[in-house]
Formats: structure tokens, sequence, C-alpha cells
């Protein structure tokens, strides 16, 4: 890949970003924090606070179960939950097209403050810039957050072992469906609403209940098939998924076939991936079935020794597969 | 106004924005800490900690004395540092549009990196989108920022009494116009060039060595005008600034009569606005003038007890005339 023009791939959460951030933002801005490449920085004050930045551009503003602002919102949280810190600050920055409806704008606001409220954050501060017309596509989003981490131990990838079991927290692919369908009027004969929501209150009170969690990540851009991928990568170990036990609703899986996009590279948003150690895994999965935002928790895959770095999928036929990270952007402004 | 569309105005730091954030932020989102509306949050943990976000938007990227990079790093740590608060930890969210130059982008980043390291700031989290090229003009940034309040002693206006006189670190309005004359290929005779720096090494040894300081903001868009009236709002006094006084350079005060810009009104990227009490503002002013930052540093005005909310200038013909707000924008995307 020639470096000289930035590609809609770099922004994809797959191998181009990871390029990018390799061989630019890391080299140049090199530090022990930002080396762990997490959505969010974890800072040792007296007391350890996480810190997390997101800019949310997404095409259409509304989509079927959310929009630019509850996305915002649940996005920056669910960085700071995947740390396993309870959010607690956000700021709100807002880059806005010269022109823009203020009604929209409104409702926008609504839906953050809204969506805010529901999960005891509070915004305490704040920026708003206006481009003209036609310098930027209606409305940008960036929210950073800050909460604070509520067990000394840490998550990491190094805890991360053979034989771990992986748990998916819901249905896969909602989100990135909801938006493409949306935004192309693409008619399926049905809606598939994204599964865009803040997992505060799903995933905090399990941590708080055990110690078997290792490893979070929310597979947004790029799907699950790409955060399992940086997870074997960071972990350098083997992740096998069954194909077979991936949740994913009937809708989903029609539009899918339809469309002929792979659904474990389509982008969630209210759904996690977990690595925990296989004794209490079952354990963890009735915890997380217990709330309405973990009714499909499943066990779907698990951790091994070999191939390292690599994520292979036993599929429905009896074949394996390998599964590689994305690689091209199949859909940009999907968060 | 007509409440329909957003105008270039509600970007501009004035009068237009300052409805914008009462009418609609602040009743939506509010709380006890967005209510101070600084350009940073104080947040009680068991330190004090300072949290802040902006995105810059500056057209062009690059402009005599920084460029976007630069500009994204100073504006962010000098939130920080009207606060009281050593920054320490910033987060990078960029938005670039699909065919940007990967070149440009690495340019960007050392600036970002330069900077950085030598104001002592760490990136330690970040976040890439990219958009369809049209979607937004080349590349937005945003930086959040996290800083330690050095002093139990609050900055706040509600220390602000009538006597205390009004300090501004350096030359005015030499960003606006740098900016301004690059981006409209003026051809002056002359370079202006951007005040843009980061305030740390000023003010903090400052703020360590006196408890004289009572309030600080940097008047960037919107210029000094527009900083002092919100001063003013929100201290419920008056201020009285001399015209005479005000520090200014030859080639500004050449190119505002060349454009009949008012420079009262014109943006600021390295400059602070000190109020400190009369008894001490001399002394301040000859700590602010060992600084290379500093050497320009001057006494401007004071605080009086009436008109309250209003700022009053003393011009050099020996009139008084009420300085307002900024109330359009004679110049978007400087910052």
């Amino acid at each position: 890949m020639r470096k000289d023009k930035i590609l809609l791939g770099h922004g994809s959460g797959g191998r181009l970003m990871h390029n990018l951030i390799k061989d630019l933002l890391l080299k140049k801005l090199d530090n022990l924090v930002l080396k762990e490449l997490s959505d969010s920085a974890v800072i040792n004050y007296k007391e350890r606070l996480c810190f997390t930045t997101d800019s949310y551009v997404v095409n259409p503003l509304k989509f079927p179960g959310g929009d630019i602002g509850k996305l915002s919102v649940c996005g920056s949280i669910n960085d700071l939950v995947m740390l396993g810190a309870k959010p607690e600050f956000l700021s709100l920055a807002l880059i806005i097209e010269e022109g823009f409806e203020y009604r929209a704008l409104e409702n926008i606001i609504d839906s953050i403050s809204l969506t805010a409220r529901k999960n005891g954050v509070n915004f305490v501060t704040g920026d708003i810039k206006v481009v003209e017309k036609g310098a930027c596509d209606k409305i940008f989003i960036n929210t950073s957050g800050i909460g604070r981490i509520i067990k000394n131990k840490k998550l990491s990838v190094k805890n991360i072992a053979p034989q771990d079991k992986i748990i998916i927290t819901g249905n896969i692919a909602q989100h990135g469906f909801a938006v493409l369908t949306k935004r192309k009027e693409l008619d399926l004969g049905f809606n598939i609403k994204s599964d865009c929501a803040a997992l505060t209150g799903l995933i905090i009170p399990v941590l708080k209940k055990t110690n078997a969690i290792k490893f979070m990540r929310d597979p947004t851009r790029g799907g699950i098939a790409t955060t399992l991928n940086e997870i074997a990568e960071a972990a350098r170990l083997g992740i096998i998924i069954e194909e077979k036990a991936i949740p994913i609703s009937q809708k989903v899986r029609a539009a899918s076939e339809l469309l002929g996009i792979d659904p474990l590279y389509v982008a969630n948003e209210g759904s996690a991936l977990l690595v925990v150690s296989s004794k209490v895994a079952k354990k963890v999965v009735a915890l997380l079935r217990r709330h309405p935002l973990g009714r499909n928790a499943k066990i779907i895959g698990e951790v091994v020794r070999e191939p390292k770095g690599q994520v292979i999928l036993n599929t429905v036929l009896g074949t394996q597969r390998i599964v590689d990270m994305l690689t091209n952007e199949p859909l940009p402004r999907i968060c």
C-alpha cells in the first residue's frame, strides 16, 4: 500500500488503521500508557482513572435504535467500561456545518442528555466550532471521558491464557447493518435495529462480583473478527471461534446473505467481547443474562496456544477458516 | 435572531455562541461543574483534576508561527493552565478527509509531538476517523486534556473585586491576523506571526510564587473584548481598559487599520488575561516579563463597581466607549 494518500480504510478499525497508528502515531507520540493501544488510557493518580476519546461521524445522523447523540455518549462510556472503569465525566465537542437545522441540533442534544442521565455520567466541559457550508457533513461530535477504575486487578491481555473462554454479550452486527440499510434506504422488508447502548449496567456489576474477567473489548469498527484478531495478536495466542455459537438475529443473518456482507466484520455498539477463565465462564454468562442487554450472551470460543496471533473459525459446515482483520472499509462512517 | 439555522456566528465565541450554550446545552446537560462555563472543568477526585476539550478546524492548516498540530496541543494546554492546572495527559482524535496527503498528516503529527514534548504532556489515548472526500475540509483535530490543579486556592470570578488590575501577558491579535492574512493571501508587505504557544512555562511558576492571581482566561475566539465581557458579566462588575496601555505590534496595528478590523475582537493563542489584586499587580507583571512569552506583559485596565457586566474602553482620543462581546463572526475557523 503506497503511503501517499489517506484512504477510507485508514479509518476502518482494521489493518490499515493499525498500520497508521503503528507507523505514525506510536512512533511520534510514544509513551508507556499510549503503547497499550487500548481505546482508553489508565492514569495513575492517587485514584486510578481511565481516560478515553472518540469522534462520531455517523451517516445518517439517525438510524433505527439510535442517533449520533446517543452513539456519542454510549461509545465513550463503553470504552471506559471495557477497562473496568465506572464512567463519570464526559466532554462534548461539536463541529457543526453552517446552516444545520437548530431543531436537529436540539434533538441530538436531547438524545445526549437523556443517555447521559440514564447512565449516570455528567458532561463537565465542551467546545463548539461552526465551519462554513460544505466544510463538514452536518455535524461531527467528539466525546472524551473520565472514569474511575473500580478494581485493583488490572484487565490486560497479559492475563489471557490458553483455555480461557471468549464470551460475547449480545447479538452481533446489529449496528452496522442498521446504519447501512438506513443509509442506502435498502428495502429489506424489515428494519434492523442498532444495538447502540451503554454497557455500564451490564458489565460493572459482573466485574464487581467476579475476578474471572481477564480482558474486555467492544467490537465496534471492524466487527468481532477485527477485535478478536487484536486480542490474539496482543496476547500472542490463538483464538478458535465456533460459528454455530455466535448469537445473530434472523434479520441480520438474512441481510448478510442478501447483501453478501460477512457479519463478523460488521460493527457493534452495545456488545462486548469478554475473555474469562474457563472454570467460571458459564457463571459469567448466567450473570450477564440477568440484564436485558445480556440476555443473548454466549460462550463463542476459546483461547488456544497455537496458531499464535490468529483467529480460526469452525464453520457450521464443519470446515475451518482463518479469520483475518478487516483490511478494507466496506462501510465508512458507521460510528 | 431566528433559531432555525446554525450560523457561523454560533461558533464565534461571541454572543451567539453564548446564547446557544445557555439556551440549549446548559439547559439540557446541566450540572454544577458545567455551570461554571469555564473552558475546562475541575473535578474533585482525591486530587483535584482539570479536564478540557477543544476541536481545531483552522484554515489554512499552516500559518506563520504555527499549524493545526501545534495549535491543537497549545490550545488545550492553555485551557488547563488557565484553571491553575499543570497539563499532564492529552487525547488526540483525528477526523481526516479521504485523500488527504499522508505526508501532510505526518507533518502535523510531528508538530503535535514536538509541542507535546516541549511542554511535558503525554498523549495517552486517541481515535481516528476517515470520512469520504468532501465530507470534511482536510483534517479536524480534537484534543482533550487532563491536568493536576497545583494550588488549593481556587481561581474563580467570585474572587474578583473592584480595583483589581487586568493584565495581558502579550501583544494582542497576532493569531487572528496571522491566519487571516495567510488565508486570504493578502499581501500587506509584511508577515504577521501567530502568538500560538503553550502558556505552562509562563504561568505556572508565577502561580506558584504568588496568591495574587484571582482569575485567568486566554482570549482566543472573540479576542480580548469578548473575554473581558465574559469576566465582567460573570463577576457582575465593570472593567475599564486603557487603549494606550494595550500591547499591540506595529504590524497588527497597521493590518487592523488597512483591513478595518478591530484588534480587540481578534483571536489570541498565546496570551492570557489575568485579574490580580492591585497591590501586587506590578510585581506579577515583573515576574511575567522574565519569561520570553511575557516580555510584553502589561496592566491594561482595572475592575470597577459600575457599570456592572460592562467593559469600557478609554480611547487614545480621550473618549470612552462601551466594548461589547463579538456578535458576528468576522473570521471563522481561526482555531
